[in-house]
């Protein structure tokens, strides 16, 4: 008898072949201890999740569990005030009734920290289960002990998703409605006009809420525009359906003026649309469908606010995370002039979401009020026509989707999971504007990178936290002369530099980092930040393509090392930081191979040499090389004398 | 002015978890030149795809590009007969107007290679995009010269995706019908009842063939059930919506009594049905959807065949691989007695598939006759009526779909993309059956793995191709006294052993390898191959648990090293072949710390002590500790005896 073999060919290379991509490496890691980052933390507080910057001021706010601290923006170690909000012990005990846990979930995480005036700070918390909500006086660094119920606000449980933003004394938060989380709410707290979604499906389906802020009319725009509040959130989709329950980013926005329907949607949002968020390389079949952080960028120079999103994927997530960026312009759009959705019925048993290709009903549902509508006496939300606002209130989602600039992911990195991102608008040397991404891990770590010519460059990795805990929270301040990103963990708040130039102690190591932060100063022979620069500028040298030959020639200086004897083995040691460069030893200009029986690596940087004799004295060289844009660079990192003494001639040895 | 910083934490434990999971690494790695495998490779031939064993003749017929091989299965590299078949040189410039390759593509590449009968072959191939088939006579190893038109039987481009079986001398085949590859077909190739599928999205969806075989009506089954043909493919979802072309694995089965309808569906499938084959753990996140390779497990003591399936996912791959099994009887209920799908147009313009639950007619669509139709008049397919024939040409998709056993995969793997798969089925010496999955992956290796109480286990890892290329084919031989795997690439074939017993040489180690094909043997005191046993295997020793206790205490007689001098470097070897075992060096019963300016490690195993003085003499163990089911296992490996000699005195140097 005969059997057969099966086999398989096609597309066999474009699938797999993803499984070299992606990798960018950072090109140098700092660890803990090697950069000496200040650091924040009060002995018995944890969970410093929330934090808040008052510029002017130079303070930094941080909301922990139980607990508000204002520390210098400056130095976090300088605390300047705190103030401890906690749980009275019958509260506890109630909660722990519950089921709860008193030592972890019947506590008071702080999760709103907002600025409310000038001289005082809004802030809500868990409160065992109860959230509550407080006026923090900035003068006194007290609460004002009024109480207020936080439902809606902020969750009841620490660990169930929130997030919040106040806009003219109000404020607006997604979050979760009740004691198990289930019935999730985007509502604005306001005592004159108080909003909400509707409790239904096609409005959120167990969303989990990520960011949210205020996008403030265009000063040169359409008059009679109105601000708006953008929610960004991850939900179970409606629309897509595969073999498990499909999560879909979203970006949701609501007017700022809207007051409600008079009947339909009365204290209810007319203004509350939703669209997908896009962030996929179909031809790489990577599908980020995870939000995870949102920052906006807002900038003197930038014509319009840009949305950086930090993705994972929900599937096959064994470490894959992304950036994709989108312009304010092309949400907008999908709002203001794109399809709805609709749920359909199919076959008596089955709901099913489509495009809606029916007639739309005037003023379009969901819009903000603008000269138009008041001009068609539509004066505000409350005059809305029925058939309006009817319409919005079963077609809340948009068709359309809001893909990223470039219709592509700006980063994509492989074995890390990102859990928060910044981003920093400068210029370069040259003139040229670089955004630089700073995303920090779920293992402590802060990664720094920039798109240089469609290609992603992670120029540094900074281990933040010692204990690899995840960062929960990023807050970048690029005031002048006070350039940091601070970032929150369950045990301290740290705060770092946006570069390291100091470290790079060659031209060429400067220049080879590519960071749009640093240049070579040949006057002081240091590699210096540039957003320092006063004037002095001029000389310094920044090469973004990594081209070193501006470099001035320096003659590396050889080390004499103590003299060895014969038979002895050698250590040389290369102190070389970049992980993308390759270390090579040479010998009278001889490439030595490690791993024989001569020599081997240590560390993979370090030459030991074996058996000495007197052949092998001389000068050795390590020499670190490094691709950059298909070149290869080569730099000499150290170089070392081996004088090996003279073997004891054998005669003295001889009886 | 304030700002503020985004949160998050819900759910992130729980997707990040699964970036360490799902790691399993293989105990042993043998390198290529380790193990030395028997090779067949001729020179000037590439493209090994095709294998097909002849158990009773001992012969290995191999088809590669433009020739067909006979090899001794004992020992591959002992060829034979060959035969060529190559492309005229008219047609190769032909195909080349056509704008294909004459260097690759325009060649004939073997894709079909099948027993026709005792003395003959089924060969078919791309032949320049001119697919054609001939006999191959086994006794003069010539080609008839048949020339028949394999159009529907073999692809026209050798990286399009085909399958093919011959059950009773016809063949049936899943590939592409024309030059585009955009037809895909499955069809029996038969003199007096050809049948193929309709060209119909919701029959054939841009399919990627994978797999065919015939399941034989069983025994002691109902009287008057026919055989049936099974197919294993990948094709584009119509049910499964996302942001991009999902893809989704079949299982599907032909009647190998159908003769077709009489008017509707007249030489077309009357009994063609395919289901979903499932794939995922949804609590993690994972959906494999693209089927790779399946193997049918049989054996004397199964009731019911198996098939083992291997996937990788088409979203987020970034290496991912699965094996799932199903048994016969869950795909048969779901053909049998499983809901329908349809297809239905929603709001005008939209159609999706949902469940069908409308009266489905008798007899039941795209069931084979049995005797209970035959009872009912039908005596074929020929007699079905309209209404059964036009039901099954419009549902021939299944709603339920077929799940695996234990409703789980058998095997995750990441870092890994696995192409193919074999799996051997055996008995420990204790009698516990184990499926022992051979895998290879797409960098020339093969993995052995075992599930051992719920976890997986790979038992070993063995390259075997030496330039990583990706293996093409897998076959199984575990004939008594050949028992082999064999492994085609584009390079040549390789014959694999089932294990390498012998390469174990202490007790612990073969007892810690977990391999049910191995055992200690004390009086050979050798590990030695288990199903070579007859009779003398009482005294033997297998523990697939790990448990290394019945092992005879051996004391490890230490080895003397060459004296070292004062000052000396000395490298002390440990070899240890398991990855999972961590190496530890011990001296004068003290664990040594490598990394210390007195200790370091050489390629992680090898001890240098630096700067040796008298009181480095001793002793040294090398110890491999390995984690088995939460114990350590700990054995000595090496065991060196280090002496140094005096320093020479002070005195005989002073002058």
């Amino acid at each position: 008898m005969c059997s057969t073999a099966a086999e398989l060919l096609p597309a066999l290379a474009l699938v797999f072949g993803v499984a070299v991509a992606f990798a960018p490496i950072p090109r140098i890691t700092w660890e803990h201890q090697e950069v000496g980052l200040v650091r924040f933390h009060e002995p018995g507080i944890y969970n410093y999740s929330a934090l808040l910057m008052s510029e002017d001021e130079g303070t930094l706010y941080v909301g922990a569990r139980e607990a508000v601290f204002a520390v210098s923006a400056l130095n976090i170690s300088r605390k300047l005030h705190e103030v401890y909000w906690e749980v009275s012990e019958d509260k506890k005990a109630k909660c722990a009734e519950k089921g709860k846990s008193k030592q972890t979930e019947c506590l008071n995480y702080i999760r709103v920290l907002q600025p409310l005036s000038s001289t005082s700070l809004y802030v809500c918390g868990t409160n065992a289960f109860q959230p509550t909500c407080d006026h923090l006086n900035l003068t006194s660094f007290k609460f004002l002990g009024k109480n207020e119920d936080g439902k809606g606000r902020c969750p009841f449980d620490p660990a169930h998703s929130y997030t919040s933003v106040i806009v003219d004394g109000e404020l607006y938060s997604g979050t979760s409605y009740n004691f198990l989380g289930s019935e999730p709410i985007i509502s604005r707290n306001s005592s004159h006009s108080p909003l909400r979604t509707e409790y239904a499906i096609p409005w959120l389906n167990e969303p989990s809420f990520v960011y949210a802020d205020v996008i403030r009319r265009s000063p040169d725009g359409m008059e009679g525009e109105d601000d708006r509040v953008y929610f960004f959130f991850t939900e179970v989709s409606v629309e897509y359906e595969f073999v498990l329950k499909l999560m879909i980013p979203r970006i949701a926005r609501v007017c700022k003026g809207d007051q409600g329907g008079l009947r339909t949607l009365q204290k209810k949002w007319t203004s509350f649309l939703k669209a997908r968020l896009i962030c996929s390389r179909p031809d790489s079949g990577l599908v980020f469908n995870v939000l995870r952080d949102v920052f906006v960028l807002r900038g003197p120079g930038l014509k319009e606010p840009i949305f950086y999103a930090l993705f994972t994927p929900q599937l096959n997530n064994v470490g894959l995370s992304a950036v994709c960026a989108y312009n304010l312009s092309t949400a907008e759009a999908v709002f203001s002039r794109g399809k709805y959705m609709q749920s359909a019925t199919v076959e008596q048993s089955h709901t099913k979401w489509v495009r809606y290709n029916g007639p739309v009903p005037t003023p379009r549902p969901g819009a903000c009020i603008n000269s138009e509508a008041r001009a068609a006496n539509y004066t505000s939300s409350l005059s809305l026509p029925d058939k309006t606002l009817q319409f919005v209130k079963d077609h809340p989602l948009m068709d359309d989707s809001v893909t990223p600039i470039d219709n592509r992911p700006r980063l994509i990195k492989r074995d890390v999971n990102y859990t928060q991102i910044v981003v920093d608008r400068t210029r370069a040397l040259d003139g040229t504007i670089y955004d630089v991404i700073f995303v920090s891990t779920d293992r402590g770590a802060l990664h720094k990178a920039v798109n240089l010519e469609s290609e992603v460059h992670i120029i540094e990795e900074t281990q933040l936290f010692q204990d690899s805990e995840p960062v929960q929270t990023l807050l970048l301040s690029s005031k002048k002369g006070r350039r940091f990103v601070y970032a929150g963990s369950n045990s301290g708040v740290v705060q770092a530099p946006l570069a390291f130039c100091g470290k790079h102690s060659s031209c060429q190591d400067c220049i080879l980092a590519r960071d749009p932060y640093c240049a070579w100063s040949p006057t002081e022979a240091a590699c210096v930040i540039v957003y320092q620069a006063e004037g002095t500028s001029r000389a310094w040298i920044q090469e973004m393509s990594g081209d070193t030959s501006s470099c001035p020639d320096k003659i590396k200086e050889s080390s004499p090392q103590h003299p060895f004897k014969h038979g002895d083995t050698a250590e040389l040691k290369c102190s070389q930081k970049s992980n993308l460069a390759r270390v090579v030893w040479k010998f009278q200009n001889g490439v030595l191979k490690a791993e024989s029986p001569k020599y081997g690596l240590m560390g993979r940087k370090n030459l030991l040499i074996f058996n000495l004799s007197e052949g092998d004295s001389g000068v050795y060289q390590c020499l670190a090389e490094e691709r950059v844009r298909n070149k290869t660079v080569s730099q000499v990192v150290a170089k070392l004398e081996v004088q090996v003494l003279p073997r004891p001639s054998l005669a003295s040895h001889s009886p």
